[in-house]
């Protein structure tokens, strides 16, 4: 069993239980099979499908664009209502579904696989994020700012073209408060950022290391708590995403399309989620914290004793899992 | 949005992507596909291909068994090895696989659905929960003791003869520490148990509710994770499931048959978890804190945003949910 240091949850590594790494390549056939009913609405030509959209990169002197924001049509959260609670019989607390959730097409074309994104066209989307960060960041109430990412129809995407997701709570998550103490505990103990550490550790070590760049280390971590999981975590610590220079967008580019082609070429395109890491806004993250990248494929899936005990059950070992993805080779 | 006030994790309950409940009836054909290498391990006259038995219910003056408990054959946990805890360079903790993995086998018939069960069926599995959890108690090392179902492949069983788990382990979950200290707080507050008024408050408000019986009341719990997650909890309090009287886990029975029942014809026989919550072993459990059974039916997935936030998006309302469940008729 290993403890994650930045959640204190445990991990069950069942060696006993393991497949080899390449076991996990799943096959593709049909994965894809979403019925679609009708035009889709992210392809060029269908922009009037979508609701007016708040960011778009366009190519100079043309009308064509490489990557558009705009509201999700189905918002599971909305600018409508406020933010006041509601406490009926001591128990039953709520407020509106206020926030804001967005969608962000990565690419006009309609089937391009992460797996197959150029460099560039990375650091297109992660420059629309960063973009949409900034600007939502002013708004007083919000409490979360979730951006992500899911590739597949494991993973929860209902829309087969390339698309990322953003969304703004009002409410503080308690999974994020807790993340934010564990992180706090360990910088009051140690006087450094526990995520900085761990990128240190990780490139030192190099057991569970896949590939580092110029700023930044991607890696298996020690309690993965499901195979391949993988978190790419800057090198020396960065204020925080919103103050990223396009230097360092661009390095995280070039280090997060490493990942996609090795998971496509080495998984046979895999589902999966990431998640952008970026901490509470306002709460000073500066020192105790490092906004960071944490890539899951769906390979496995998690049971009742997940549910019981908040323990996972990983069936590959990362430093394996790491040694297989670190010969999977990128042109 | 609304919290759970046993975690005190917030729900978006997303109304306008809501589905009516009858659409979440799954198609059965081929989801029990599962691969048979073999013969049965789980069946009749195949007893020797299991571990040595640790409990068995037998009828009088016969060989034939209704219920079998043995050591599962691929442990997540076994009792080599100790509970010392290794750091190694401040954050790579760990400390060997120690613990115990049960299996208990539900019924001789390898194909019998759980919505198919009768009464005295599911009592019989509820008493051996008991049994072994009464047996392993006693274990000095114990920190956590989870028992659950997995039922369908999408719940993570990979055998279809009906089975439940128990995995006993000597480290604390945060998962659990975290539910304890939630239960605590609003005992503090109240002089209550956050359950016993959750239970008591559904049976009076009536929207949620699915049934109940003497001793329990079934609901969907007010900020549901997911579609149909069902709470089984004690109208009274109850010290301990260990000390649960024989009445007392017949009545359990009766209204978790109930729940099964529905659920197979409501939706079709869908993959589902459920979970024992039984609190720490030894934390004085007796006054704050309160022993129940969650269901799960696995009918949506999670994706990046529940990764990154912590924060379900239910596309189902309780309210709704719960008279869909309360409609459907069992004989």
């Amino acid at each position: 069993m290993r403890l994650d240091p930045t959640t204190r949850e445990w991990v069950i590594i069942a060696a006993n239980r393991s497949r080899r790494p390449h076991d996990f390549a799943v096959r593709n056939e049909g994965r894809f099979a979403i019925a679609s009913e009708g035009p889709c609405p992210f392809c060029p030509g269908n922009e009037t499908m979508t609701p007016p959209e708040v960011l778009s990169h366009r190519d100079h002197g043309t009308h064509s664009w490489r990557v558009r924001a705009f509201p999700n049509r189905f918002p599971a959260l909305t600018r409508d209502g406020n933010t006041l609670r509601t406490q009926e019989r001591g128990l039953l607390v709520s407020l509106d579904g206020f926030g804001i959730h967005e969608v962000i097409v990565e690419t006009p074309a309609h089937d391009r696989m992460p797996g197959l994104m150029s460099v560039e066209e990375v650091q297109d989307v992660l420059m629309a994020y960063q973009e949409r960060f900034r600007a939502l960041t002013k708004e007083s109430w919000l409490k979360s700012l979730i951006i992500f990412k899911n590739h597949g129809r494991g993973a929860g995407t209902s829309l087969e073209h390339p698309h990322s997701q953003l969304v703004a709570t009002a409410v503080a998550p308690r999974h994020l408060r807790m993340r934010q103490q564990v992180a706090l505990d360990y910088y009051d103990t140690t006087g450094r950022c526990v995520y900085s550490d761990l990128a240190l550790l990780e490139a030192d070590m190099g057991t569970r290391l896949i590939c580092s760049s110029d700023r930044f280390v991607a890696f298996h971590p020690f309690a993965s708590s499901r195979p391949f999981e993988t978190w790419i975590v800057p090198k020396a610590h960065q204020p925080s995403f919103s103050d990223a220079s396009t230097e360092v967008v661009g390095d995280l580019a070039g280090i997060l399309r490493m990942i996609l082609v090795k998971l496509h070429r080495g998984l046979n395109n895999p589902d999966f989620n990431y998640v952008l890491d970026l901490g509470l806004p306002g709460s000073g993250n500066s020192d105790h914290y490092l906004w960071h990248l944490r890539l899951v494929p769906r390979l496995t899936e998690t049971a009742g004793f997940e549910m019981g005990s908040g323990i996972y059950i990983n069936t590959a070992l990362p430093e394996e899992t790491a040694e297989f993805m670190r010969n999977v080779r990128v042109d």
